[in-house]
């Protein structure tokens, strides 16, 4: 590893498990309090994930403290391989998922704020682990936050720069001060976001337990459910999803917007072109198909309701478009429907937008509406200079000339992350996927979404899926959650070479 | 249309309709030959078709013979509608296929070289109606040799410059004698070809009037076959089927290479990077691939052959293996098997050479090879500039920095082209496709390849198709087939602005 400062990305490492270690003494209390026998597989998850931590961090003390981008991205793709190791102790110290190909599954859907799941029975699992489960998305969406706002625009990846142009904190160009600043702020957003929506679950009829799972799961965009239906158990409770329609909708949106917005710059939001996309051109526009396709699915409606619909059918039909839509685009993946049962239109309608991807700076997701646009605007200006071939026309987004470099950067996140989409696709067929379920598990893990089509449709799960398939998968959840590159990188020879 | 030429456009398009009435009165022959009452259909449409070619020529007298761009797109497109308008007449006046929807799709799959049929019976048709069918192919193939090699790279298509550096002809920037000394040159490569490969077929024990279509439909990567069963009919005639695999193999090649090989020039065509991947990086080892699968495949090798095999199983996997790889690969879409009966994985490997196309400057469809190559080591810089941003790494291709413009339009042109896949597909599901047969279906007819998978795999055909399903299949052949660009700027606004 020749000039790396292996010492200071150890010691990152060390923090992250002993952060880590924190949330699962949390999760103890939890299986306490229910009389559970996985209480003491969860506590000792805790002791060993803080004990490898506190070597890690005392065993490396760095001799400089200054950090270059080669370490950065090796702490941003270990930091989350640590969380995702650490994170499976509960599950198989408790016994509640033994076998350890299914445990990194689901541990790194959780932390890749996936929501794809091995679990066949989840309403029969110890309350302490349904928990952690959830904690793994909370935690995930925490480090992806920081991620995408205040790292990975320094490590100059995918076009990040031009997303988090904006980002509150100190504008200097060093790691750490604006690390820290930005961090601070945007954590308390999410901790109020998280707990806002947690009161307003248990107002509307959740239980304390379920608020508490469902709101780090939607506020992460994961998807990971404490029901065995996911959200369809609430159909008799309309304001339930409305509640979770509409922080999910806040989920997706660049966590530097909702910023502004709390501080009371609301035209800064409705200035953003990326949100105005996201809200208008994507989520508004896919919903009204989708409520027209709904509306002419009576049997379907009738069979995705258990209980005497509270505001009728078409509130019904209004309702389930809207939060199926929301949920694949934010890639949350909570489940009030199964799409792939209403028609053939409607299964291409969202397997399209499982293309989309939320906000940059946001939890979610994919490729994201900003890069879309970068896309579009360039693609479309390509016409223009087959007409006048010596022009210069540059791309503009939110009224500002985007420079070349990142304009070619976001394209060859497109090419990459389709390119890799298409492998991906042949490689699950390999493994015994049959094609469209194989291409349905590429894209919905590549993009973190949770539920997919064919035999992973919205009420089905990953269990069956062979073992090859499931680390395949793992592999590709945690690419698409790091953007690509940042993994990526690690496996190009001149990251290796010497400066 | 204020400043355009109008006059020449249409005298082009005159031109065109003549040429193409000369080949109705070609099959005329072949008609009378068997006695069929087609015959006078034939030859009425030849003369209506002549008849309109002259009217358009001797209406339009251009006071300048300048032709500018925008005369340029209008001509091709328009130049493809109508041989494709004109082209169904001998099946309507025939009564051979009598609905509109299905007369213009066969036509438009036959000039665009695609394949896709709607006949049901293709054995019971009229000989003279086989014979036109396949000479769509065949003027199709000439029309693409000189657009993409003589026409598009003026017009900066997508890249296309790159690809035509070596053109032969004089290297100037006048459109009219370039195009006609390059056009002369490649079509006497075509014509050569197509004859050589017709008598190499009748030697080897197809009749006469099959052997002249099926190198018709190869030389011009088309695909439509005389036999129901496409040529699968002569799996006990294997020297047939290699000198198939070898002609595709040459029709996916770029004609300037082969004119180079016909000169002597063997070690160009092993210098281009182009060829060395579309050989040895795609058709090589997806064929080792393929035939590992066929090998496992005891029942399908069983049933894919209806006669004693000539030289064994062995030989028999790594023919239909190395038949299938070629066929999808140079787009031509000729069957000996079906891939999708193999297992999930050949469905993954054939679906993704759907993707890949043959080599520019060839008459197959797609992609392209060369646009990959630019595409992933520009993909693969960008890990690098990420590293070093300040760096200026130019992607280099045959060995010679490639222009940055010329990266950019082929990487919009691949994002163009993806995203109007997986909108088509969608736009497929609502006219009635599902799910997988609408990818398919979207993927083939934009790649102008022929078979696809699920409802129209490689032995189905496309008649169960909805009217507005067809239409917009023969949409898609068109745009896929005149590379996108040509017929969509036709769509933007600036193109109809005065300059």
């Amino acid at each position: 590893m020749g000039n790396l400062n292996t010492q200071i990305i150890f010691r990152f490492l060390g923090i992250t498990a002993i952060l880590n270690g924190f949330f699962m003494f949390i999760a103890f209390p939890f299986s306490i309090y229910h009389e559970e026998a996985a209480k003491w597989g969860i506590l000792n998850a805790g002791f060993v994930t803080v004990t490898i931590g506190l070597l890690l961090y005392f065993f490396n003390k760095p001799k400089s403290t200054n950090i270059q981008k080669k370490e950065g991205y090796l702490i941003v793709t270990l930091g989350w391989l640590t969380l995702s190791i650490t994170g499976m102790l509960p599950y198989l110290f408790s016994g509640a998922i033994p076998n350890i190909t299914n445990a990194f599954f689901e541990t790194i859907s959780g932390y890749s704020t996936t929501g794809s799941s091995i679990l066949t029975n989840i309403e029969a699992m110890p309350k302490g682990i349904l928990f952690w489960r959830s904690a793994t998305h909370w935690i995930g969406g925490m480090g992806i936050i920081v991620l995408t706002i205040a790292i990975l625009p320094l490590l100059g990846i995918g076009g990040m720069q031009l997303f988090m142009a904006e980002a509150p904190g100190p504008s200097t160009d060093k790691l750490h001060p604006r690390i820290t600043d930005t961090a601070k702020r945007l954590y308390l957003i999410y901790v109020t976001l998280t707990l806002t929506q947690f009161l307003l679950l248990k107002i509307a009829g959740m239980t304390w337990f379920d608020a508490i799972n469902h709101a780090m799961a939607t506020m992460s965009t994961g998807g990971f459910s404490t029901k065995n239906s996911s959200i369809a158990f609430y159909n008799n409770l309309p304001f339930v999803q409305y509640i979770i329609i509409f922080f999910m909708l806040i989920a997706g949106t660049n966590f530097v917007l909702t910023y502004f917005a709390l501080k009371g710059k609301i035209q800064k939001v409705f200035q953003s072109e990326e949100f105005k996309y996201y809200l208008f051109g994507i989520i508004c526009i896919a919903s009204i198909i989708t409520i027209i396709i709904v509306h002419f699915q009576d049997a379907t409606l009738q069979t995705s309701i258990n209980h005497p619909m509270v505001f009728g059918k078409e509130e019904s039909a209004i309702r389930h478009a809207l939060f199926m839509v929301t949920s694949v685009v934010t890639t949350t993946g909570f489940v009030t429907a199964d799409f792939t049962m209403w028609n053939f239109f409607a299964t291409g309608i969202f397997f399209a937008l499982f293309f989309t991807g939320g906000s940059a700076g946001s939890t979610s997701g994919g490729i994201k509406v900003v890069r879309h646009i970068v896309m579009l605007k360039n693609s479309f200006l390509e016409f223009k200079k087959a007409l006048h071939p010596n022009a210069i026309i540059p791309v503009r987004y939110d009224k500002k000339a985007v420079n070349h470099n990142i304009v070619f950067n976001i394209i060859s996140f497109f090419i990459i992350y389709m390119l890799i989409f298409i492998i991906s696709s042949v490689i699950l067929t390999l493994f015994g996927l049959d094609f469209i379920s194989a291409i349905g598990a590429a894209a919905s893990s590549l993009g973190n979404i949770g539920p997919a089509i064919g035999s992973v449709s919205p009420v089905d799960n990953f269990n069956h899926l062979t073992t090859a398939a499931k680390w395949f998968c793992s592999f590709l959840m945690l690419i698409g959650r790091l953007e690509l590159f940042t993994v990526l990188i690690l496996f190009t020879p001149f990251f290796w070479r010497k400066i």
